[in-house]
């Protein structure tokens, strides 16, 4: 934030200005476009124009603006959104069918742990997130094997940066954190006991892509005092993930052999 | 498409560039991006290398570009995307749950569906939409129903225009279809039997928003053969989208009146 002079490209000035919305503020006027995204008002007004031409932006009645469906058509076909999401999702239904928790699928960008998808029924446990949110790497089920299975350096960013404490039971200690993801990449899964909420617990389990590398964490996160056991919930987590592995072509999870990294 | 030189703005070219991708074709060099988005080689590389900084794009092993996280993350909040999906979920889940067939949610944008949202168990039939993808709004249960409950210039354009025949079933006398339009307002359903494929029926119901317009529809998709039959299915589809309008803040649905329209 250096003002509206800074030097920006147009396109990058555009791509600003559909980013200063957010979950809070998903419709915008004008003016707060244009201080969110610290364009001048004329610029905006000028970008603005030509998103709502294209679809990008939609007006509302009052003279705002929200995000436009033709801008999410086009965003659907990002391969780690909406078609990692169709070969999960038969998986999730029965997995959900079969634990009636939530049942979650996550991907890493950078630092984040990015919700790709969830279920969950009406009674199922609540939880923090939400489907296109971010969260935390180092404290919930998807995020502790995203993190096991991140590049080195990652691991080493994270682990040497503020490590957020939720509740009492959030692993903040470095040399533990290497000790949890060490036991997440030889068993194969990873879980979060009420290291978010205190009334939740998480089981996940790594989604292998085309190249065997782990592409995605599927998880289920039922309430602390749920009939259903972290252990016996291991079996259906891992098998599920498994099987997305499968249908993105994963060689380790079509064979039945272990992955090439050797772990689980 | 009239060459290189025709004047658009930065920011719609950046725009489609992003809309260069398809379904189809998820993956594209930079000289496909550029043909596909009439753009010269130098003013693409330009705008890409841009997209790939802000994380629109991102960049293969291969040197090809697929669409980026951070894109589908900024449209996730486009309000007839996900948050619309958010509020529908979990009594789509329940209408699943009960029917094991495919659960389909949709929007009208132009003379098209969209289809924001779609359960469906490894076993339900097989339907030619996906979420994100359109389809004509003449032929299935969700199109009758956004459809009937369109602007008057809309249903005029669609009526005047062509009417794709999928297969014997589907309505394509004017006339018939008008006849069509006015059961549905009637009845508050639409029923789509074996009119996009001759082995699929479909049951959809209006979803209404704040202000009681219609803002989408909600349908159950089922094999022709199910042991479920279209009016045993009316019942729970109904209830469903007026759980679903209850939710947006609809206030017939809220009262248990009709909506303002006069439709049921």
């Amino acid at each position: 934030m250096v003002g509206p002079d800074r030097p920006r490209s147009l396109s990058t000035k555009t791509l600003d200005l559909l980013a200063a919305f957010t979950e809070r503020r998903p419709v915008l006027t004008l003016s707060e476009l244009g201080r969110a995204a610290d364009l001048s008002l004329t610029t905006t007004h000028r970008i603005v124009s030509d998103l709502v031409v294209w679809g990008a932006l939609e007006r509302e009645g009052s003279g705002s603006y929200h995000l436009g469906l033709r801008l999410w058509e086009v965003a659907s076909l990002a391969p780690r959104g909406v078609p990692l999401r169709e070969a999960a999702l038969p998986v999730m239904e029965d997995l959900y069918e079969s634990t009636h928790e939530n049942i979650q699928l996550a991907v890493r960008e950078g630092l984040d742990v990015v919700y790709v998808e969830r279920l969950a029924g009406r009674d199922a446990v609540r939880v923090l997130t939400r489907v296109g949110g971010r969260f935390a790497l180092h404290a919930t089920g998807v995020g502790l094997v995203l993190l096991a299975h991140a590049p080195y350096d990652v691991q080493v960013e994270v682990l040497a940066g503020e490590l957020r404490r939720w509740t009492e039971f959030t692993v903040t200690d470095p040399a533990r954190l290497r000790i949890v993801l060490d036991e997440v990449r030889r068993s194969g899964v990873a879980t979060s006991d009420r290291q978010v909420t205190t009334d939740a617990v998480s089981v996940a389990a790594p989604v292998r892509g085309a190249d065997d590398t782990v592409v995605a964490a599927l998880s289920v996160v039922m309430h602390v005092d749920s009939p259903l056991t972290p252990m016996a919930v291991r079996p259906a987590v891992r098998a599920a993930a498994r099987s997305i592995s499968r249908t993105l072509g994963s060689a380790s999870a079509r064979a039945g052999a272990r992955p090439p990294d050797g772990s689980s």
